[in-house]
């Protein structure tokens, strides 16, 4: 358990139902520590609670306050045992502060049919070396994001105007993605990766933190190691709230996860 | 309160966190009632709960055993009160069984801002009257889905293939829609509206039943009185499950829902 991902989302089984966490600065972006790091942890705890059913099928989390560096809580209501699936509710604490509330389907996603007929398009990006590093992106964007340094991300240079002043208002963004310290993709950082790039309202010409409301993740299938693709698309931006759409695509072309959340639109 | 819907999503509040229901059986299809049915009874609880924040704006149900017509009781806790949003964990249960599991957050739609963005293409529909009545329906698919006449669906001529044994394989499916007793809809029939039509792998040459395993919807606005528009879309049928993708349009041109739900592929 070298990698970074794995120390930092370790929990530690307290009883039947509660594990401790102790969650890390370097994931903090905006206002509080990166979503998808807290889906993670969750996550984590979730693997340990249902050891035969190992794997992230399904998982709906609300953001009730800003997280911090910090110990915190899981506290895990196992809502259905039975069958291939397994279902529970989950409170990630802080104190006396609930800072996400969620729900999770797990299983195991290597007992799922071979049968594949996905339709949607894999992103076309070109090759990682030609595209636009996360370590040239604008001071003033790190400093909101020191998560950024968690990761390598190769962003597609059609979807970075923003980081020269010139968004493109299509409101899409994708890069190439894995953890700074190359540990392999599994369904657990999935979690992370579905909320890792910048909100796609950068894209708007909308710089800065978008709190995130609601995020619900899909984990279809392991991913093969290597590079990951992620692409963010909003198509409704409207009284103040925005959808962000995200797919995850594997080194093998495989659509891996798939991601929609509602966040509140950047103050401009 | 003489529509149908209004009469059957109807609630009785029995002490400060719980209501009595009591489910209809024109809502059956394939082995329970309809999802959207029964979001839609969780939903009218969450307006009785919190009355100054009257609409759903994003609710996630994970759906753990099939419901029956007869009494049900909603259970809410609620996780977060103050501030513009409410947030709420709910249960419906019949009798020990636990039928969905869902956290809501709800607010006043009157209240957002009026700057729309939406990017998204409003489905180009051909007018109702040039469209396919839910009544011309095969029988097989009418004899699983009483529900279906407590609407007035009329699908677009293109994504009806299904109905005459030649589906497009496109994974499409659109259709007007308005309740057949022709009230109008609010921010808690979307909540129906959302899972009212027939599962999109009908489109795919797969028909039959496709249990919903998660559905988030978010509510983006009050729909204006009249017809909508509604869209369904998969892209990743894998594994035994798809992602089906719905888009609801009001008579005024403005996207008001998206859901996405995490289904089970039909056994063939």
């Amino acid at each position: 358990m070298t990698s970074e991902f794995d120390r930092q989302i370790a929990v530690t089984r307290q009883d039947e139902s509660t594990y401790a966490a102790d969650l890390a600065a370097g994931w903090a972006v905006g206002g509080g520590l990166n979503g998808g790091y807290l889906l993670a942890v969750v996550g984590n705890a979730l693997r340990h609670t249902f050891p035969d059913k190992p794997d992230p099928i399904a998982m709906s989390a609300y953001y009730l306050s800003a997280s911090t560096a910090g110990p915190a809580t899981v506290s895990v209501d196992v809502r259905r045992a039975g069958g291939s699936l397994a279902t529970a509710a989950v409170d990630l604490r802080q104190g006396d502060d609930v800072r996400i509330t969620a729900l999770a389907t797990y299983g195991d996603l290597g007992r799922l049919g071979d049968d594949v007929r996905t339709t949607a398009d894999e992103p076309d990006m070109p090759p990682p070396d030609r595209c636009v590093p996360n370590t040239m992106a604008p001071p003033e964007v790190r400093a909101i994001a020191p998560l950024m340094d968690r990761f390598d991300m190769r962003f597609h240079p059609d979807h970075v105007g923003w980081a020269v002043g010139e968004p493109s208002g299509n409101g899409v963004l994708s890069a190439w993605f894995r953890l700074a310290d190359d540990r392999e993709p599994d369904p657990i950082s999935l979690l992370l990766v579905v909320d890792a790039l910048p909100p796609v309202t950068f894209d708007l010409g909308m710089p800065g933190w978008a709190p995130t409301l609601e995020l619900t993740a899909h984990v279809r299938a392991r991913p093969a190691p290597g590079w990951l693709k992620v692409r963010h698309a909003t198509r409704n931006l409207a009284g103040g709230m925005f959808e962000e759409d995200c797919e995850v695509w594997d080194s093998a072309g495989r659509l891996v996860a798939q991601s929609r959340q509602l966040a509140r639109q950047p103050r401009t």
